[in-house]
């Protein structure tokens, strides 16, 4: 038989729209029938490949399918697995030529953020050595916004909808408590290393001067001196303030703010984060009484709230995905363009995966404005198009609908397991 | 002039839906400029008649009172103050009466919990002893749902919408990572004294089974041996184990979880709350990664998902406090009235102040698991009509569209201010 199967993997952590990239990737593999076998999904990412635990996605219905555009999380599993150099570990590269090799697997479709888009062109490379070739494509998927050499990463445009709608919503909050109780409110976002989380917050401001008062990037240091000082100009002036801070905030000498203060009785670092640290920096400096917020998994799951834009690029990037694969392309990540004109348009292109692997796209610091504590117009006209649209899912019983897959396992063709 | 003016004010924690509570006051008011003048709101609550700041709401368009319904946090500010005995403080009470006559003010509404109940009950009682006559009358709100004699409390099916959907989400996504990384995800929610909040987080679940695992409610003693037991047990069956937490959650002598773990390095006592200690708990005794959020304000405040039924209600007991004072009641709350059909249906009744103010409406321990730790069906059923419905807020610019009023002054008509 000469037509080749495919496999599709989804890797760390996962998205409001991870799976809308499934689909997209699902549905153009259906229709080019004529050139590409079955779709076999790794069951948690890579790992499902490594150890031959592959999802037969032929089992799965048209409609539920089509689900998946509105269902958040991984639906085959995702993984947090980094392979190793070759050179360290040929077992691992070996293990999975063989699995593809047992299969017929000529295609390896790679959804994830910086380090996928390493293992992914890795996969790329030994498969021409070993001699089994693999026409590997990489699916652009981060929160984090940071991946090079496209406009944007599908799951931030959703991240970043929801910090925006919740900061407003907050800020409304705390604005009506200010008078007589809670004066500061912290955001804790996602983003380790580079702000554009933290960025999305500011986009809750309409005016200049409304709330978000203070966002704190990983790429500016910290100074506790200059923070509480700012709180306590922003109270005095509107009497009250938000802060919305990266996860990945940190001081001159790259120590995160995190841990800074806390140990627990054991003298272990503290297990909060940024935001319960800058709350007890205000207890110590101020009178102020606050309150935070620890958004985590929410942020990234939060399909109610996806941003329009986001879910198509999604489903979009996954459908092109499969129709380079079509044209014999290889070694690429489908990237994002944005279009010149003045309103926002995008289209879809490509990228070489050796110049897309292990880069990290930070905030220009031109997106900043000249404090450190917030976003420019140059910022709000890159983030602001990202974020628009709704897409709700459906709803039974007062909470969304999302489907669970039948994840039928393909019977196993080699001896034994892989430990992987 | 006969016609009296009427008062509105704003109390304690603020919620998605009070806005539209206020919404139906002023339309109400409106509607029957017969018999009621102008309506007065409070700025920051009961703070704003003590201070004679006093909110023309006759200023504001009839659209944007109508964009109340869809807007959350306090229109006009709310307060935490809560008014003392009048023999401990008669200057309060005679200040109030002060401006209530100077302003020819002779209905008094008072939109909040249970402490606002009292003081709604005091205002109805002292106004009567110091002859100027006070329709008090008061509207629930309370996302705590402890409210007596009323079905439920409008504020709270919208974050217990909130929290199940947000528990859905959150749990398919660590169920996607489990495999190869986080094991334990914990949501704390609020509820210092009732558990209503956090066994909406049970609603996640389709089926007996589905996340979460484990629920802790303030009704329910917690057992730290048990609680790890359960955690181990869940990971060990499931893969992955979801906890939602109430902030109330205690052991059996009272003692809070929170605070029971963590010092900051001042030995002060922790900033963090439930889960975080949670998260410790989980570090010391086992080896599963974990993460957990703490929705903070982020759940009172999200009107983006917002409950149908929690709107309509919070609207309709607004309107409802106009219609009793017309008919020439007082001293009573507006109640919200359960049908007794199969089919989920609600009226509006009343229910005498004095036995609503001061009293908090726990769990039944019917509504919970033997083991404690889930929700029974009679809690579903409970439970599943308050989040029926959507009631998306209009977007701009990828954000929710709220409004902010114009909030005019009235002139003083008293010689000097009065400190709270």
């Amino acid at each position: 038989m000469d037509k080749k199967n495919a496999f599709y993997a989804q890797s760390g952590g996962v998205t409001a729209v991870i799976n809308a990239s499934a689909a997209g990737v699902i549905e153009a593999v259906r229709e080019n029938n004529a050139t590409i076998g079955k779709l076999y999904a790794g069951l948690n990412g890579i790992v499902g490949a490594l150890q031959e635990d592959l999802i037969d996605t032929s089992k799965e219905s048209l409609s539920d399918i089509a689900a998946l555009k509105h269902t958040p999380g991984g639906a085959f599993g995702s993984c947090r697995y980094k392979m190793n150099d070759y050179k360290d570990s040929p077992a691992e590269y070996e293990r999975l030529i063989e699995v593809f090799k047992a299969h017929n697997i000529g295609y390896f479709f790679y959804n994830g953020g910086g380090d996928s888009a390493d293992t992914c062109l890795k996969v790329s490379q030994i498969s021409a050595k070993m001699g089994y070739p693999i026409q590997a494509i990489h699916i652009p998927k981060t929160i984090d916004n940071d991946l090079p050499l496209t406009d944007c990463s599908p799951g931030f445009g959703s991240v970043a909808k929801y910090i925006a709608t919740s900061t407003k919503e907050a800020s409304l909050d705390i604005e009506s408590m200010s008078g007589s109780s809670t004066k500061v409110f912290i955001l804790e976002v996602m983003g380790r290393h580079a702000g554009w989380i933290a960025a999305s917050g500011g986009l809750a401001a309409e005016q200049a001067g409304d709330p978000p008062h203070i966002i704190l990037f990983p790429e500016i240091p910290f100074s506790r001196e200059l923070f509480i000082k700012k709180v306590e100009q922003t109270v005095h002036e509107k009497g009250f303030c938000v802060i919305v801070a990266s996860e990945g905030a940190q001081y001159s000498d790259g120590a995160h703010i995190s841990g800074s203060i806390n140990k627990d009785a054991f003298g272990h670092q503290q297990l909060g984060g940024v935001a319960p640290t800058l709350a007890s920096m205000i207890k110590q400096s101020t009178a102020y009484k606050y309150h935070w917020a620890m958004a985590d998994y929410l942020q990234r799951s939060a399909r109610h709230i996806a941003s329009k834009t986001d879910v198509d690029q999604a489903y979009a990037v996954g459908r092109a995905a499969v129709e380079m694969a079509v044209q014999g392309k290889h070694s690429v990540m489908v990237s994002i363009e944005r279009g010149s004109g003045k309103k926002y348009s995008w289209s879809l292109g490509e990228a070489p995966l050796e110049k897309v692997a292990n880069m990290e796209k930070k905030m220009p610091r031109s997106f900043i404005t000249k404090d450190g504590y917030g976003i420019t117009q140059k910022a709000r006209d890159y983030l602001e198009p990202l974020i628009a649209g709704e897409d709700y899912p459906p709803f039974k019983n007062g909470i969304p609908s999302y489907v669970r897959l039948k994840n039928v396992l393909v019977p196993k063709k080699l001896p034994k397991g892989f430990k992987v």
